[in-house]
Protein backbone atom coordinates (compact mmCIF):
# COMPACT_ATOMS: atom_id res chain seq x y z
CA UNK A 1 0.00 0.00 0.00
CA UNK A 2 1.21 3.46 -0.74
CA UNK A 3 0.32 6.13 1.79
CA UNK A 4 -1.38 9.08 -0.52
CA UNK A 5 -0.09 12.44 1.76
CA UNK A 6 -1.51 15.02 -0.68
CA UNK A 7 -4.71 15.58 -1.08
CA UNK A 8 -6.72 14.33 -3.88
CA UNK A 9 -6.21 16.68 -6.52
CA UNK A 10 -4.17 18.81 -4.74
CA UNK A 11 0.03 19.32 -4.59
CA UNK A 12 0.11 20.04 -0.94
CA UNK A 13 -1.02 17.81 1.91
CA UNK A 14 -4.18 16.59 3.49
CA UNK A 15 -2.69 18.33 6.33
CA UNK A 16 -2.24 21.96 5.51
CA UNK A 17 -5.53 21.55 2.84
CA UNK A 18 -7.26 21.22 6.33
CA UNK A 19 -5.65 24.10 7.69
CA UNK A 20 -6.11 26.03 4.99
CA UNK A 21 -9.41 25.73 4.13
CA UNK A 22 -11.12 22.58 4.78
CA UNK A 23 -11.23 22.57 8.60
CA UNK A 24 -10.34 26.02 9.26
CA UNK A 25 -13.38 28.20 10.78
CA UNK A 26 -14.27 31.82 11.44
CA UNK A 27 -13.91 31.77 15.42
CA UNK A 28 -16.28 33.62 17.74
CA UNK A 29 -14.69 32.84 20.73
CA UNK A 30 -10.60 33.06 21.25
CA UNK A 31 -8.86 30.88 23.65
CA UNK A 32 -6.82 34.20 24.48
CA UNK A 33 -3.68 33.81 23.98
CA UNK A 34 -1.30 36.91 21.80
CA UNK A 35 -1.11 37.39 18.64
CA UNK A 36 2.37 39.13 18.07
CA UNK A 37 3.38 42.10 15.64
CA UNK A 38 6.50 39.43 14.64
CA UNK A 39 3.67 36.95 13.50
CA UNK A 40 1.57 39.47 11.63
CA UNK A 41 5.09 40.35 9.49
CA UNK A 42 5.56 36.86 8.93
CA UNK A 43 2.21 36.93 7.28
CA UNK A 44 2.44 39.52 5.44
CA UNK A 45 5.78 38.53 4.19
CA UNK A 46 4.50 35.09 2.88
CA UNK A 47 1.48 37.08 1.58
CA UNK A 48 3.05 40.35 -0.19
CA UNK A 49 4.16 37.89 -3.22
CA UNK A 50 0.83 37.53 -4.00
CA UNK A 51 -0.47 39.01 -7.59
CA UNK A 52 -2.08 42.14 -8.40
CA UNK A 53 -2.62 44.56 -11.02
CA UNK A 54 0.91 45.45 -11.84
CA UNK A 55 2.10 44.60 -8.39
CA UNK A 56 -0.09 47.54 -7.75
CA UNK A 57 -0.17 46.50 -4.12
CA UNK A 58 -3.11 48.79 -2.50
CA UNK A 59 -3.73 46.85 1.28
CA UNK A 60 -2.71 48.43 4.27
CA UNK A 61 -3.24 47.37 7.53
CA UNK A 62 -4.11 48.60 11.10
CA UNK A 63 -2.98 46.40 14.21
CA UNK A 64 -5.40 47.43 16.87
CA UNK A 65 -3.93 46.20 20.14
CA UNK A 66 -4.13 48.56 22.82
CA UNK A 67 -6.98 48.10 25.45
CA UNK A 68 -7.64 51.77 24.21
CA UNK A 69 -7.61 51.56 20.64
CA UNK A 70 -9.58 47.93 21.11
CA UNK A 71 -12.72 50.42 22.64
CA UNK A 72 -12.48 52.91 20.03
CA UNK A 73 -12.96 50.44 16.88
CA UNK A 74 -15.65 48.27 18.55
CA UNK A 75 -17.31 51.54 19.32
CA UNK A 76 -17.43 52.02 15.40
CA UNK A 77 -18.65 48.72 14.60
CA UNK A 78 -22.01 47.65 13.99
CA UNK A 79 -23.84 46.68 16.87
CA UNK A 80 -24.03 42.90 15.70
CA UNK A 81 -20.09 42.32 15.61
CA UNK A 82 -19.32 44.62 18.86
CA UNK A 83 -18.73 41.37 21.28
CA UNK A 84 -16.74 39.49 18.89
CA UNK A 85 -14.57 41.84 18.49
CA UNK A 86 -14.17 42.85 22.05
CA UNK A 87 -13.53 39.32 22.69
CA UNK A 88 -10.73 38.60 20.30
CA UNK A 89 -7.00 39.24 21.64
CA UNK A 90 -6.10 41.62 18.40
CA UNK A 91 -8.26 42.87 15.37
CA UNK A 92 -6.90 44.17 12.20
CA UNK A 93 -8.36 46.29 10.19
CA UNK A 94 -8.16 45.50 6.25
CA UNK A 95 -8.00 49.05 4.63
CA UNK A 96 -6.64 50.42 0.95
CA UNK A 97 -4.60 53.76 0.61
CA UNK A 98 -6.72 55.66 -2.44
CA UNK A 99 -3.19 57.41 -3.05
CA UNK A 100 -1.17 53.87 -3.53
CA UNK A 101 0.12 55.07 -7.05
CA UNK A 102 2.77 57.43 -4.79
CA UNK A 103 4.91 54.49 -4.14
CA UNK A 104 4.35 52.98 -7.97
CA UNK A 105 7.90 54.10 -8.17
CA UNK A 106 8.99 50.85 -5.56
CA UNK A 107 6.40 48.48 -7.06
CA UNK A 108 6.47 48.70 -10.69
CA UNK A 109 9.93 49.52 -12.14
CA UNK A 110 8.81 47.86 -14.79
CA UNK A 111 6.20 50.13 -15.82
CA UNK A 112 7.71 53.69 -15.59
CA UNK A 113 4.65 55.28 -16.52
CA UNK A 114 2.52 53.96 -14.06
CA UNK A 115 2.04 56.27 -11.36
CA UNK A 116 1.56 59.35 -13.78
CA UNK A 117 -1.46 57.27 -15.39
CA UNK A 118 -2.96 56.50 -11.98
CA UNK A 119 -2.62 60.24 -11.21
CA UNK A 120 -4.62 61.31 -13.82
CA UNK A 121 -7.38 58.49 -13.94
CA UNK A 122 -9.38 58.75 -10.87
CA UNK A 123 -11.69 56.44 -11.38
CA UNK A 124 -9.25 53.66 -12.54
CA UNK A 125 -7.62 54.13 -9.34
CA UNK A 126 -10.10 53.72 -7.20
CA UNK A 127 -11.47 50.54 -8.95
CA UNK A 128 -7.52 49.34 -8.83
CA UNK A 129 -7.30 50.38 -5.16
CA UNK A 130 -10.27 48.21 -4.03
CA UNK A 131 -10.12 45.61 -6.29
CA UNK A 132 -6.39 44.63 -5.59
CA UNK A 133 -6.73 45.26 -1.87
CA UNK A 134 -9.77 42.70 -1.70
CA UNK A 135 -7.75 39.95 -3.64
CA UNK A 136 -4.81 40.31 -1.60
CA UNK A 137 -7.79 39.98 1.73
CA UNK A 138 -8.05 36.89 0.32
CA UNK A 139 -4.09 36.22 0.59
CA UNK A 140 -4.44 37.18 4.29
CA UNK A 141 -7.20 35.52 5.14
CA UNK A 142 -5.02 32.41 4.02
CA UNK A 143 -1.31 33.56 5.44
CA UNK A 144 -2.96 34.00 8.83
CA UNK A 145 -4.30 30.45 9.13
CA UNK A 146 -0.61 29.51 7.10
CA UNK A 147 0.76 30.82 10.57
CA UNK A 148 -1.74 28.88 12.75
CA UNK A 149 -4.09 31.71 13.41
CA UNK A 150 -7.57 32.50 13.06
CA UNK A 151 -9.09 35.13 10.95
CA UNK A 152 -12.73 35.86 11.82
CA UNK A 153 -13.21 38.42 8.76
CA UNK A 154 -16.15 41.01 8.74
CA UNK A 155 -17.41 43.34 6.06
CA UNK A 156 -19.29 46.33 6.29
CA UNK A 157 -19.70 50.21 5.41
CA UNK A 158 -16.90 51.36 7.90
CA UNK A 159 -16.92 54.72 7.44
CA UNK A 160 -16.54 55.68 10.83
CA UNK A 161 -13.45 53.43 11.35
CA UNK A 162 -12.02 55.85 8.52
CA UNK A 163 -12.86 58.88 10.79
CA UNK A 164 -11.49 57.76 13.88
CA UNK A 165 -8.35 56.41 12.87
CA UNK A 166 -7.43 57.27 9.00
CA UNK A 167 -7.57 60.87 8.74
CA UNK A 168 -4.24 61.38 8.73
CA UNK A 169 -3.33 58.42 6.54
CA UNK A 170 -6.51 58.69 4.05
CA UNK A 171 -6.80 55.25 4.24
CA UNK A 172 -10.40 53.74 3.44
CA UNK A 173 -11.12 50.49 5.80
CA UNK A 174 -13.26 47.83 3.98
CA UNK A 175 -12.58 44.57 6.39
CA UNK A 176 -12.35 44.16 10.00
CA UNK A 177 -10.40 40.37 10.83
CA UNK A 178 -10.23 39.63 14.30
CA UNK A 179 -7.28 37.25 15.06
CA UNK A 180 -6.32 34.81 17.77
CA UNK A 181 -4.63 31.45 17.77
CA UNK A 182 -6.18 28.81 16.28
CA UNK A 183 -5.66 26.44 19.31
CA UNK A 184 -8.87 26.12 21.54
CA UNK A 185 -10.45 28.75 19.39
CA UNK A 186 -14.29 28.27 19.25
CA UNK A 187 -16.64 28.96 16.80
CA UNK A 188 -20.41 29.75 17.23
CA UNK A 189 -22.44 27.56 14.71
CA UNK A 190 -22.07 24.49 12.83
CA UNK A 191 -20.60 24.59 9.45
CA UNK A 192 -22.85 25.97 6.58
CA UNK A 193 -23.20 24.22 3.23
CA UNK A 194 -21.24 24.96 0.40
CA UNK A 195 -22.39 25.26 -2.88
CA UNK A 196 -21.33 22.38 -5.71
CA UNK A 197 -18.77 23.59 -8.83
CA UNK A 198 -21.20 22.12 -11.53
CA UNK A 199 -23.86 24.52 -9.75
CA UNK A 200 -21.31 27.82 -10.01
CA UNK A 201 -19.66 27.54 -12.76
CA UNK A 202 -20.22 27.04 -16.65
CA UNK A 203 -17.76 25.12 -19.47
CA UNK A 204 -17.35 26.54 -22.88
CA UNK B 1 21.15 19.54 14.72
CA UNK B 2 17.25 19.69 14.17
CA UNK B 3 15.52 20.28 10.87
CA UNK B 4 13.37 22.96 10.37
CA UNK B 5 10.71 22.17 8.26
CA UNK B 6 8.25 25.23 8.98
CA UNK B 7 8.81 28.48 7.26
CA UNK B 8 9.91 31.09 10.23
CA UNK B 9 6.90 31.98 11.96
CA UNK B 10 4.54 29.64 9.69
CA UNK B 11 3.10 26.45 10.67
CA UNK B 12 3.31 25.66 6.88
CA UNK B 13 6.73 23.62 5.48
CA UNK B 14 8.69 26.23 3.04
CA UNK B 15 7.61 24.06 -0.24
CA UNK B 16 4.32 24.74 0.52
CA UNK B 17 5.07 28.65 1.42
CA UNK B 18 6.94 28.97 -1.79
CA UNK B 19 4.24 26.93 -3.82
CA UNK B 20 1.71 29.57 -2.74
CA UNK B 21 3.16 32.68 -2.58
CA UNK B 22 6.70 32.94 -2.39
CA UNK B 23 8.19 31.53 -5.75
CA UNK B 24 5.22 31.20 -7.45
CA UNK B 25 4.55 33.88 -10.52
CA UNK B 26 1.84 35.64 -13.04
CA UNK B 27 2.81 33.27 -15.81
CA UNK B 28 2.83 35.21 -19.49
CA UNK B 29 4.16 31.26 -21.27
CA UNK B 30 2.72 28.47 -20.72
CA UNK B 31 4.34 24.64 -21.64
CA UNK B 32 1.26 23.72 -22.98
CA UNK B 33 0.15 20.78 -20.81
CA UNK B 34 -4.11 20.21 -20.52
CA UNK B 35 -5.65 21.38 -17.27
CA UNK B 36 -8.98 19.24 -16.60
CA UNK B 37 -12.21 20.22 -14.86
CA UNK B 38 -11.27 17.63 -12.68
CA UNK B 39 -8.29 19.77 -11.53
CA UNK B 40 -10.34 22.89 -11.48
CA UNK B 41 -12.95 21.36 -9.65
CA UNK B 42 -10.50 20.12 -6.93
CA UNK B 43 -9.31 23.37 -6.28
CA UNK B 44 -12.82 24.89 -6.40
CA UNK B 45 -13.84 21.72 -3.50
CA UNK B 46 -10.49 22.70 -1.25
CA UNK B 47 -11.29 27.01 -1.56
CA UNK B 48 -15.38 27.03 -1.38
CA UNK B 49 -14.70 26.48 2.17
CA UNK B 50 -12.86 30.08 2.76
CA UNK B 51 -15.35 32.08 4.62
CA UNK B 52 -17.44 34.86 3.04
CA UNK B 53 -19.51 37.37 4.75
CA UNK B 54 -22.37 35.04 6.22
CA UNK B 55 -21.34 32.44 3.33
CA UNK B 56 -23.32 34.26 0.90
CA UNK B 57 -20.32 32.66 -1.26
CA UNK B 58 -21.53 34.79 -4.76
CA UNK B 59 -18.25 33.91 -6.62
CA UNK B 60 -18.83 32.20 -10.22
CA UNK B 61 -16.59 30.42 -12.37
CA UNK B 62 -17.00 30.24 -16.69
CA UNK B 63 -14.44 27.93 -17.78
CA UNK B 64 -12.84 28.90 -21.43
CA UNK B 65 -11.71 25.84 -23.07
CA UNK B 66 -13.09 25.04 -26.69
CA UNK B 67 -10.77 27.33 -29.31
CA UNK B 68 -14.06 29.09 -30.38
CA UNK B 69 -14.81 30.19 -26.60
CA UNK B 70 -11.59 30.99 -26.75
CA UNK B 71 -11.93 33.29 -29.38
CA UNK B 72 -14.84 34.86 -28.31
CA UNK B 73 -12.79 35.77 -25.03
CA UNK B 74 -9.85 37.30 -26.52
CA UNK B 75 -11.88 39.42 -28.80
CA UNK B 76 -13.05 41.38 -25.45
CA UNK B 77 -9.86 41.63 -23.97
CA UNK B 78 -8.03 44.68 -24.07
CA UNK B 79 -5.49 44.39 -26.95
CA UNK B 80 -2.90 44.26 -24.21
CA UNK B 81 -3.89 40.45 -22.79
CA UNK B 82 -5.14 39.45 -25.97
CA UNK B 83 -2.19 37.32 -26.54
CA UNK B 84 -1.61 36.50 -22.71
CA UNK B 85 -5.26 34.93 -23.30
CA UNK B 86 -4.35 33.66 -26.43
CA UNK B 87 -1.63 31.39 -25.42
CA UNK B 88 -3.15 30.05 -22.21
CA UNK B 89 -4.41 26.50 -22.10
CA UNK B 90 -7.53 27.58 -20.72
CA UNK B 91 -8.97 31.06 -18.97
CA UNK B 92 -11.18 31.34 -16.53
CA UNK B 93 -13.57 34.48 -15.96
CA UNK B 94 -14.19 35.21 -12.47
CA UNK B 95 -17.58 36.37 -12.09
CA UNK B 96 -20.34 37.20 -9.00
CA UNK B 97 -23.96 36.65 -9.31
CA UNK B 98 -25.31 40.01 -8.51
CA UNK B 99 -28.95 37.74 -7.38
CA UNK B 100 -26.61 35.32 -5.34
CA UNK B 101 -29.66 35.91 -2.72
CA UNK B 102 -31.38 33.30 -4.69
CA UNK B 103 -29.16 30.81 -2.80
CA UNK B 104 -28.83 31.79 0.38
CA UNK B 105 -31.83 28.90 1.40
CA UNK B 106 -29.00 26.61 0.90
CA UNK B 107 -25.98 28.39 1.71
CA UNK B 108 -27.45 30.54 5.41
CA UNK B 109 -29.54 28.08 7.15
CA UNK B 110 -28.42 29.83 10.40
CA UNK B 111 -29.96 33.44 9.09
CA UNK B 112 -33.70 32.49 7.64
CA UNK B 113 -34.35 36.15 6.97
CA UNK B 114 -31.28 36.60 4.91
CA UNK B 115 -32.36 35.92 1.35
CA UNK B 116 -35.33 38.73 1.75
CA UNK B 117 -33.00 40.95 3.58
CA UNK B 118 -30.57 41.32 0.44
CA UNK B 119 -33.75 41.36 -2.01
CA UNK B 120 -34.63 44.19 -0.34
CA UNK B 121 -31.69 45.95 -0.09
CA UNK B 122 -30.32 46.46 -3.67
CA UNK B 123 -27.12 48.64 -2.34
CA UNK B 124 -25.92 45.67 0.57
CA UNK B 125 -26.65 43.12 -2.16
CA UNK B 126 -24.18 44.69 -4.84
CA UNK B 127 -21.74 45.33 -2.41
CA UNK B 128 -21.78 41.71 -0.77
CA UNK B 129 -21.70 40.34 -4.20
CA UNK B 130 -18.49 41.84 -5.53
CA UNK B 131 -16.58 42.22 -2.40
CA UNK B 132 -17.36 38.43 -1.40
CA UNK B 133 -16.49 37.11 -4.78
CA UNK B 134 -13.05 39.39 -4.75
CA UNK B 135 -12.26 37.51 -1.19
CA UNK B 136 -12.96 34.28 -3.33
CA UNK B 137 -11.21 35.36 -6.03
CA UNK B 138 -8.21 36.08 -3.71
CA UNK B 139 -8.61 31.85 -2.41
CA UNK B 140 -9.42 30.84 -5.77
CA UNK B 141 -5.74 32.04 -6.93
CA UNK B 142 -4.05 30.76 -3.68
CA UNK B 143 -6.36 27.33 -4.38
CA UNK B 144 -5.16 26.62 -8.16
CA UNK B 145 -1.15 27.11 -7.31
CA UNK B 146 -2.90 24.64 -4.35
CA UNK B 147 -3.28 22.13 -7.38
CA UNK B 148 0.25 22.49 -9.08
CA UNK B 149 -1.36 25.19 -11.72
CA UNK B 150 0.22 28.28 -12.22
CA UNK B 151 -3.00 31.45 -12.15
CA UNK B 152 -2.41 34.61 -14.49
CA UNK B 153 -4.73 36.78 -13.19
CA UNK B 154 -6.15 39.78 -15.10
CA UNK B 155 -8.37 43.14 -13.84
CA UNK B 156 -10.37 44.86 -15.75
CA UNK B 157 -13.09 46.37 -16.91
CA UNK B 158 -15.23 43.39 -18.80
CA UNK B 159 -18.78 44.69 -19.55
CA UNK B 160 -17.50 42.90 -23.66
CA UNK B 161 -17.36 39.50 -22.18
CA UNK B 162 -20.49 40.18 -19.69
CA UNK B 163 -22.27 40.75 -22.82
CA UNK B 164 -20.77 37.99 -24.80
CA UNK B 165 -21.22 35.12 -22.36
CA UNK B 166 -23.60 36.17 -19.61
CA UNK B 167 -26.69 37.51 -21.03
CA UNK B 168 -28.65 34.65 -19.86
CA UNK B 169 -26.59 33.93 -16.13
CA UNK B 170 -26.74 37.65 -15.83
CA UNK B 171 -23.68 37.31 -13.92
CA UNK B 172 -20.78 40.23 -13.95
CA UNK B 173 -17.08 39.49 -15.01
CA UNK B 174 -14.24 40.78 -12.76
CA UNK B 175 -10.97 38.80 -13.41
CA UNK B 176 -9.88 36.83 -15.96
CA UNK B 177 -7.36 34.39 -14.75
CA UNK B 178 -5.14 32.38 -17.30
CA UNK B 179 -4.46 28.69 -16.27
CA UNK B 180 -1.81 26.19 -16.82
CA UNK B 181 0.39 23.77 -15.25
CA UNK B 182 3.58 25.55 -12.86
CA UNK B 183 5.88 23.08 -14.26
CA UNK B 184 7.91 24.65 -17.40
CA UNK B 185 5.92 28.36 -17.18
CA UNK B 186 7.76 31.10 -18.01
CA UNK B 187 7.19 35.05 -16.64
CA UNK B 188 7.71 37.94 -18.88
CA UNK B 189 10.16 40.44 -16.26
CA UNK B 190 12.06 39.43 -13.55
CA UNK B 191 9.86 39.83 -9.80
CA UNK B 192 9.07 43.78 -9.20
CA UNK B 193 9.79 44.57 -5.20
CA UNK B 194 6.84 44.33 -2.48
CA UNK B 195 6.79 47.23 0.13
CA UNK B 196 8.05 46.02 4.08
CA UNK B 197 5.51 45.42 6.75
CA UNK B 198 6.44 48.55 8.47
CA UNK B 199 5.24 50.42 5.26
CA UNK B 200 1.95 49.06 5.11
CA UNK B 201 1.11 49.13 8.30
CA UNK B 202 0.50 50.99 11.83
CA UNK B 203 -0.24 49.49 14.94
CA UNK B 204 -2.55 51.25 17.95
Amino acid sequence: MTETLEAPGLAIDDATADRLFRTARTVTTFAGSDVTDEQLAAVYDLIKWGPTSMNVSPLRVLVVRTPEARERLVANMPEGNRERVANAPVSLVLAYDPEFHERLDVLVPHLPGAREMFAADDEARASAARTNALLQAGYLIVGLRAAGLSAGPMHGIYDGIDAEFFTESGWKGFLVVNVGSAEGAETSRPRAPRLEFDEVSQVV
